[in-house]
Order: C-alpha cells, then structure tokens, then sequence
C-alpha cells in the first residue's frame, strides 16, 4: 500500500521538497533503500550514505537537505516523523473482532465484542477485555483482571488477577503481569510466603518487553505510568513504582519498593536496589547499580567497562589493596609535612 | 470472610491484648487500614505510622503494645505471625479436582482425582501427578515428570520430562524447570551438542519465580533441597545444588555445577561461577560475582553502587593505571628509605 | 538398547583397548558408573576417580589409556567422542509425523508430513515447517514465519513472523524469536514506537536456550549464523549479528547492531552495548561490560570477583577518590624532583 509524497507530507506536517505525486511504498535505510522507498537521516553517522541513496524519498533536517539527491521531507526531529511514516506505511495486519474456536473463554468473563481472542487462549471468569483489545495465540488473562480498550497481547503473555492493563498497551510474547513478589518472613531458619495481596496498575501507551516480568504488589499495588516503556528480560518486583514516560533497556532488575521518577533512562543490565527513589529524568548507564537514592537529575554510573584480561587482573590485584595503597601515601605526605 | 480477634490469637499463639470479639477480614498497612482491617508493625522505619494508624488491630512486639491505638497482638516475630495472619484471610480460590475439557492428558499419565488440570494444558505420558496438586492454565508436563502432593503450577510454567517436584512447591509463571543444560564440546572449531541426561529433583515447600529456568543435570541431577525460594529471572544451570532454604532474589546466574549451602541469601542480579562450592550462611550483596569458593559464613561484595557519571569516569581512569600508581609509591618509599 | 564396543570403536572412529565384544548401555561419570555403563575421562581434575571405576569402559586420552582399569576407548578428544557416544546411546525419543488434534494449524500454513506438530500449537497462515521438524506442546509459529528441516521447538517456544530458522536448530522452552526490538523516538518528552520490520534469520545448528529472546530487526535483520550456540536467559536485541559458532552462556545481554564474531566466547553475564564491533575468538569473562569495539582476539574482562563486604567497602571508599589520591602522589612526586 503505498502513498504520495504530498500525502505524506501533509499527514505528517512535514515540509516536502520535489514530487509531490511520486509514490513510495517502503521504508529502508539510506544504504538499502531503492526507488519506492523512503529513508530517513537522523544520526549524522550515516549521512555519508546520504548522496549516493537510491531513495525515492528521505526525511531529514533542514541543514542536509541540500546534500539530498532524493525528494526531501523537512522535519526538525526526522527519526520521530520516520517513526510515523514508518508505521502508516506498515499498519499491522487486519483483524476482526471474535473468540476463536480453540480458546477458553469462561462464562463469567466479559469480551468487547470488537476484541479478538486468539487461539489457545485461556480467559478466566472475571475478566474485563475492553474494545479494540487483540489477544494473540497462546495468552492467559487470569481471573478478574482488565485490559482496557486498543490493547495488544502480542503472543503466549500472561496476565494474572491482580492486573489492570492501560488502553493502547502493548506486551510481548513470554511477558508475566501480576505474579506473586518474592515475600518471605523467615521464622526458625525457615522462609515463610507472605501473601502477596495487592496490584498491576499499568498505564496508557505503555509497552513491556519478551520475557519481562512484573509482580503485583504485596498489599498495595505495582505502579507503572503512562508512556513507560520497558524493553526484553525486565525485572520489576512487587510495589515499585516507574514514573511516566520512562524507558527501560533489557535485563534491568527493579528490586521491591523502589520508586523511579518520570522521563528516566536506565539502559541495560542495570540493577536498582528496593525502597528507594530516583529523581526524574535520570539517566543510568549499563550495568551499574543504584543503591541509594538519588534526588537530582543526571547521569550516574558503576558499570566497569571490559579491557584485556592481564590489565584488568593487575589493576584489580591493587584495588584489593587500595586501602592500604592510599594509607602508605598518607604516610608519605605526613613525613613531607613534618620536614617543612 | 472475617475472624475474631479472639480466634485469630488463638490460631497463631498470640497474645491479644483488645476485644477478642472485633472482627477483621483484610490485611492493610499501618497507613492505608481503615476499620476491619489488620495490620502489622516489623519494620521501624514504618513506626510514626502506628499511633495514627486506623486499623482495628495491629500485631507487633511486646515494647511497642502501649503506643498501640487499637488492638494488639503480640508477637515476638510480627513479620511472620502477619503472613499466617494474611494467608488466614485470603486463602487461594477454592478449586476442585478434574481436567479441563481443553486440556490435553496422555492416556499414559496418572492425575489424581483430587488434582486439577487447567485449560490449555499439555499432561504426556507417564506423567504423575498427586493428590491435591493444581495445574494452572497453559501448562506443559513432559514425558515421565513427577508433581508431589499439593504443588501448584500457576499458569504457563513448562515442567520438562527429567524434573521430579517435591510436595506444596508453587511454581510461577513462564518458569522452565528441566530444559537441556549448555553443554558443549569443541571439535574443530565447531560445538558439539552434549546430551543432557539428568534430572531435576526440587524438594518440598520450594517456591520458583515467573520466567525463572533450572537446567536438568547433564549425568547427575540438578538438586534445589526443601524450602529453597527462588524469585524471577533466575537461570540455574546443570547439576548445580542450592542447599535448603537457602533464599536467591531476581536476575540471578548460577553456572554448571556450583554448589551453594543452606540458609544462603544470594540478593539481585548476582552471579556464580561454576564448579565452585559456597559454605552454609552466606550473604552475597547485589550484582556480585562470586569467582572462587567461599568457606566462611559472612556476607561478601564485589557490585559497585553508582556514582555521578563524571565522578565514576574520573575513578575508572585511575583504576586501570592503578598498578602504574602503586609502583610509583614503591619508588617513592624506597627512596624515601634510602635517605633514612 | 546397548551397543558392543567393537560397533562403537568403529562408528566413532576410536581405538579400542578391550572385549570388543563388551556391551554398554548407558553413560556415567567414573564415580557413578557401573558395570554396562561407558564413561569418559576429559578433565584431568577427575583422573583420581579413574582407577577406581566400575565403568566397563572408559574413553580417555593415548597416555592415560594405562591407568584405565576397563575396556579403553582412545581419543585425541575424549569430551567430543563422549558427545557423540552419549547421542548413540540416547536417541531422542522415537515421534512420527502429523498433527496432535488440539493443535491450531491455519490453512494458509505449509506442514510436511514428517513434520510434527504437538498439542495446543499454533501455526498461523504463511508458515512453512520443512520435514522433520519437531513443534512440541504449546508452541506458536507466527504468520509467515519458516523453519527448516530438522529443526525441533521443544516445547511453548513463541516464533514470531519475522524468523526464519535454518535446518536442525534446537529451540528451548520458553525461547521467544522475532519479538519487536526496542525502538523509541522522542518527540516533545514522550516515545513514539519505531516500527520494527527487520527479520531474524537463524543458520544451521543454532541452540537457542531456554526464555531466551532474539528481536527481529528494525529495518534489516538480525542474524545468527551457522553452529551459534545460546544458553537460557539470553536477550538479543535487534540487528544484532553473531558470528558462526559463537558460544554465549546464560543471562547475557547484548544491544542494538552489536556485531559479533566467529569462534567468540561471552561468559555469563556478559553486556555488550550497542553499534560496536567484536573480532573474531575473542572471550570475555563472566559479568564484564564490552562499551568499545574489540579489534584483536584476546580474553577481555570487568567483572569484579566477590571479596568479604568490609574489605570491598574499604577498597570501594578509595576507589571513589582514586582520583585525588592519584594527584597527591603526582604531587609528591613533584617535591622530590624538585629537591634532585
């Protein structure tokens, strides 16, 4: 399905330079794209792959459009507006709303009749599945839970019981909304469970990742806002609390109670401790670890980068022994001292 | 469904110290309860909470009964005696035993009449399963696994053929207990797959996270003893051995063949290597890496807790010339000797 | 079912030492092994338990073959004859081709008829699945999606649309393949879904481990070439490309267009961040961050092995002012210039 250059401009508000009638049907990189497709610089990295583009079309900034041998769609955030372009000439395929066959559907559950419940779906009595909702192949929706209207299931996610799903949210395959926490109380050398009692309250345009997990909360409920975003393999434990529009990189670990602030980025592998709070619009790098809070904005690390395994070796044999290293130039200076 | 004060104490063994006529019939925090419901005060840091908590009783210890505003139960271990308070009040959804028509049951397999088998679910043959035991929707048991008394599998869990499940084990969500251990021999520049060919055995009262793997043994078997409690995104590789009630939180990597004692707490996101031994009683802190074996009870370290970026850069410069810097000190103390 | 140890001397192309006329039916460790039971020697940490085995043969190395007090197999690689031996001795179990009946198979899809599909599968329009391939209980084959022959999905493996899987690759439980790749642009404080239209093309003899994830790619694909084998808990972002017979342990995370190469080995917990390259053969060890290209093979490293917690928080104390102590020293050194 293709569309005019005009056309497009004009859905997405962007200023065209060359034929407005010429038509593209694809998106592709600068290096990869052919006639019919439109491409997109937005990381000044590729714009060596700029003049010799075999684009119909590129969407870029003001400043490069000169250097484009292509039309050129003007827009001063171009990976946002390929973003749309993208997605208006690549809508996901059509569906109609039903139940099919081989799903189990309980008596005691309600389904929009535009939803589409997907096969060897299981819907538990209680449910609420709003209008709009796609409920791929293979899902769980536990009893009582709500998934609220223009949701998608992608595939085999689960919700359980405790969940409240926003409107326009997306899950990826292998996703668990509402498991238990991990609530223990330990009496006599044994773990007792504590039940784990509340909450999923997941906002509006929020997406979750392959394989994340999120837990309902102990006795209140796990909280994430509007907008947030949590890539694949996301740990987020029982009560924490993720502030709208927050983006979260895969194998992050979210420990119990903690509280992460709104515009934040925590990219991949970072773990956060439990009953914490960071501040919005904080930035941590991979792999580092947050174990205080953090009130002010910025960008915070504790994530060693790899170099070659000698070296390493070697500077962490005196890292053991930093204490002592520092003591001994303590000593120096106060001997200095004393001459003077 | 409420119970007395008086009948509560009762139940636990607590001392009531209030009207063992008052009902209550939920569990709530210090601050959220209203009349009706119990809460709880274990941890100090929630204290100021208690005075003006509306709760109509409070379990908590003894030093702290007089600032209590409504009804007391005493308990030398309030976190635990408010488990078996909140289990007491929300017992699971009633269930009773039968396969559900979706499901599809090996004729090979035993399902006791009391067990349940959810919709969706997949029984092979030579499956047994035990009195009592619930199979949630989605499940899949292999050939030949074993589900002790009174174990749950809440929904979506795979249960390969070589695992054998103790007795009251709660299995969460996309958890894979029994899958292939990575075992690989080099031939020629190419991987060989190694057969794996042990089992799982995971004692009683175990409790797995959502979307956590436990690796069948590669000979021998992969072993979890009683009262193990493993939280989400945990990977267990094969033939590793988790002494009983031994505690391990999100994200943690466990390598071939380690071997981890009792009462262990492993917290978020740490690793173990493989073939190494960890004594009974040990605390290893958030994202550690635990390299050689450890044969002494205590807690240990390696994860960095972050810092401002620019701080952290400026300290990582120096760490990977620290061997450059103490050598330099050595220079400076021996010359500093020489003159002595 | 047993084999003599003449047939499998011959079949594995080994030298044998012994009754050729000796029958073995299982495998074990040296420890464990008893009459009937062929085991191996690789690991000169287990050469005490050679002396001792009641294994009826043993398959080991040229200059140990002496100290072996069974029938003898002798090889250059004792680990991979193992492999191949272990593979003669337990063959898969014996399946047919068809289709269990409580599985969902569109009729827009392509099932050969050697081809297995088990119990509440979903094969959705467009698929192909080429002869031999086994699709155990619960799995999902998204539209459109091809799997090439040979090829096995144990057991609620998601493959989504965008994949294609080369011929006998072996799928873990819980694997997702194909999954949307994190892709946000930012516009105005919130983030707007890039589409992603990538594919995932997997090779030839590719392992993929359990609740791993591999995303399609945004606009080109990702790809895992021939013989690369992943453990559990691995995730895989989009348009990233591992090099043949690449071997990643569990629980590593690897970003966006990070480009792999051949022979590499990436220990457990490994993060690789996004857009970089490594070389070919190079390791990294367990829990390591790679933030730069990697050029050279080589072993590269970062994470910090465990210490007991009061030493780590002295040596942490200093770390965070390595920096000063660093100029204090420099400034020592000064001095004494200063005095030559």
């Amino acid at each position: 399905m293709g569309v005019t250059l005009g056309r497009l401009a004009e859905k997405l508000g962007l200023e065209l330079r060359g034929d407005a009638t010429c038509v593209v049907e694809t998106v592709a990189t600068l290096q990869n794209a052919g006639p019919g497709a439109l491409s997109f610089l937005a990381n000044p990295h590729y714009r060596p792959y700029l003049s010799a583009t075999r684009a119909s079309a590129v969407i870029l900034s003001e400043d490069l459009a000169g250097e484009c041998p292509a039309a050129a769609l003007i827009s001063a955030n171009p990976y946002a507006a390929y973003a749309r372009a993208a997605a208006l000439l690549n809508p996901l395929p059509a569906w109609s709303g039903g139940v099919h066959p081989s799903a189990a559907v309980s008596e005691g559950s309600q389904v929009h009749a535009s939803a589409w419940v997907g096969p060897q779906c299981v819907i538990e009595s209680g449910v609420t599945i709003e209008e709009g909702v796609f409920v791929g192949p293979g899902c769980v929706v536990g009893a009582g839970a709500r998934i609220a209207a223009g949701s998608r299931l992608v595939a085999r996610v689960t919700v359980c019981g405790a969940a409240r799903i926003g409107r326009r949210v997306t899950v990826h395959p292998g996703a668990v909304i509402g498991s238990d926490g991990f609530g223990l109380a330990k009496e006599g050398g044994r773990w007792l469970k504590v039940p784990q009692l509340g909450g999923v309250v997941i906002g509006d345009d929020v997406e979750i990742g392959a394989n994340t997990t999120i837990d309902r909360g102990a006795l209140d409920d796990t909280v994430l806002e509007d907008g947030v975003k949590l890539d694949n393999q996301i740990q987020v434990a029982h009560n924490v609390h993720i502030g709208a529009h927050t983006a979260i990189a895969g194998c992050v670990g979210i420990s119990g109670s903690a509280r992460i602030g709104r515009g934040c980025m925590l990219a991949g592998g970072v773990g956060v401790v439990g009953h914490l709070e960071i501040a919005d619009n904080v930035v941590v790098t991979g792999m580092s670890m947050v174990t205080k809070s953090i009130t002010q904005a910025g960008v915070y690390s504790s994530g060693l980068p790899a170099m070659p395994n000698d070296e390493f070796n070697r500077s962490f044999a005196r890292f053991r022994r930093l204490d002592d290293l520092a003591r001994r130039l303590r000593r120096l200076e106060k001997r200095r001292k004393s001459e003077e």
